[in-house]
C-alpha cells in the first residue's frame, strides 16, 4: 500500500468538496432555507428526534428531510408518516455524504420552497465529520446509552458540530452516565458548544430544541 | 470529483489489504493464536464486554487486546486494569483498521505467546466491515438501545461477521426492542449466524459467550 497516494487523492477530494459545500451553503442562504446536517452513531435516535420535531413544527414552517442511507428506506417511510417531505438517498456503500451528494438529494425536492431541511446523515460518528455537506449547521446527537466519554474518542465529530443534542435522557437512571462529564468532554473539543439534553419519547427538554430551531430558521431569512 | 479515480484507488487498496489479511490469518493459525476482530457502533459495549471476558478467562489462557482508537487511550487503560496485555493503536483519524495496521499493532506484543487476541476496532458500524483485518473471525456487537432494525441499515457489517453479540440485554424492558426481529433481520444478511444475547453488567447470557470462545480457541490449536 502506498499511503502517500491515498492521502493525496483524499486531499483533492476534500478540497473539491469544501468548494462545493461553500457554494451550496451560499445557495441555501439565498433561498432562505436552513439546512441542518444531523450526525450520530447508528441508533442514537436521529429519526425519532426528527419525527417529533416535524410534528411540533409542521404547522408553522415547511420541512423536508434528506435521508442518507447505505441501504433501505426504513427512515424515509417513517418521516413521510410524520408529515414532512422526504427524499431517500442511497450512498452506495459510502459511509458519509459529500456536498455533491447532498445537492443531488436536494434536487429531489423539486422547486418547492422549504424553510427547514434536515439531512439525516449515515449513522457513523467518524467519517461524516470529515466531509462538509454544505449544511448551514451541523448538529451531533449522542444518546445516553453510548456513554459520556465519546467526545474523547471521536474528537472531530464534536469539533465540527455547532450543537450537541443529548438524546434518550429518559433512560438516564439505568445507565452510568454523567451529563456534567459529557458537557465537559464535549466543550473540551468545542468550547462554548450549545448542548441540549432531551427525550423525544417523553418530550422532556424538547422545547429548548424547538426554540433553537425557530431562532435559526428566522436568522437564515435575515 | 472524479468518482472513477477514487474507486480505482480503493479497489487497489482493498485487494492489497485482502492479501495482507490472508497472510496474517495464516500466521495466526500457525502460532495457534485465535485473533478475534470485535466491531460495533460507538458505545455498544465493546470494552465492557472485553473487561468481563478477560476476568472470566485470564486464569485459563493468555489474552491480549489490541485497542484501535482514533485518539485517546481510555480503553487501553481499562483493559490493563482487567488483567490482560494491551497495545494501543492510534489510527490517525482513520475510521477502520487494515491488516497492515493490525500487524503493526500485534508487533507491540513482542514475542510472547497469546491464546486469544482481541482487536477492539474503531467504533463504527460501516467502514471496519469493508477492511479485512486478518482476524480469524469477526464478531459484531449490537446493543439493545441501538434498535432491532440495524441489520437492515448496515448490511455489510452483518454479512461479514461470523457471530453477533447482542449487548445490554439488562435494559431490554425500557426500550422498544424485539430480539426475534433482530435475529430475523441479522439472519437475512447472514443465514445461520450465531447470535448471543447477553449483559456484561449482570452476567446474564455470558456463559454461552465464554464457552463459544473456549471452543474457538481450542479449534485454533488443532
Amino acid at each position: 500500500m502506498d499511503p502517500i497516494r491515498i492521502i493525496e487523492v483524499k486531499e483533492n477530494v476534500l478540497a473539491k468538496n469544501d468548494r462545493d459545500a461553500d457554494k451550496l451553503r451560499a445557495k441555501m442562504k439565498e433561498n432562505k432555507t436552513l439546512l441542518i446536517n444531523i450526525m450520530s452513531s447508528p441508533g442514537s435516535g436521529k429519526t425519532t428526534l426528527l419525527k417529533r420535531t416535524i410534528k411540533e413544527l409542521k404547522d408553522e414552517m415547511k420541512i423536508g428531510v434528506l435521508e442518507a442511507d447505505i441501504d433501505s428506506d426504513v427512515d424515509a417511510a417513517a418521516i413521510l408518516g410524520a408529515g414532512a417531505d422526504s427524499v431517500q438517498l442511497h450512498t452506495g456503500g459510502a459511509c458519509h455524504l459529500t456536498a455533491d451528494m447532498t445537492e443531488q438529494g436536494l434536487a429531489g425536492f423539486g422547486d418547492k420552497h422549504y424553510d427547514l431541511v434536515f439531512i439525516e446523515n449515515v449513522g457513523n460518528l467518524v467519517c461524516p465529520a470529515e466531509f462538509d455537506t454544505g449544511a448551514t449547521m451541523n448538529v451531533c446527537l449522542l444518546s445516553v446509552p453510548e456513554g459520556d466519554d465519546k467526545p474523547l474518542k471521536y474528537p472531530l465529530m464534536f469539533q465540527v458540530s455547532h450543537a450537541l443534542v443529548v438524546t434518550k435522557i429518559d433512560v438516564r437512571s439505568v445507565f452510568d452516565f454523567d451529563l456534567a462529564k459529557l458537557e465537559k468532554n464535549a466543550r473540551m473539543r468545542h468550547p462554548g458548544m450549545k448542548i441540549m439534553p432531551l427525550s423525544a419519547k417523553t418530550g422532556d427538554g424538547f422545547e429548548e430544541w424547538i426554540n433553537f430551531l425557530r431562532e435559526k430558521v428566522a436568522e437564515q431569512k435575515k
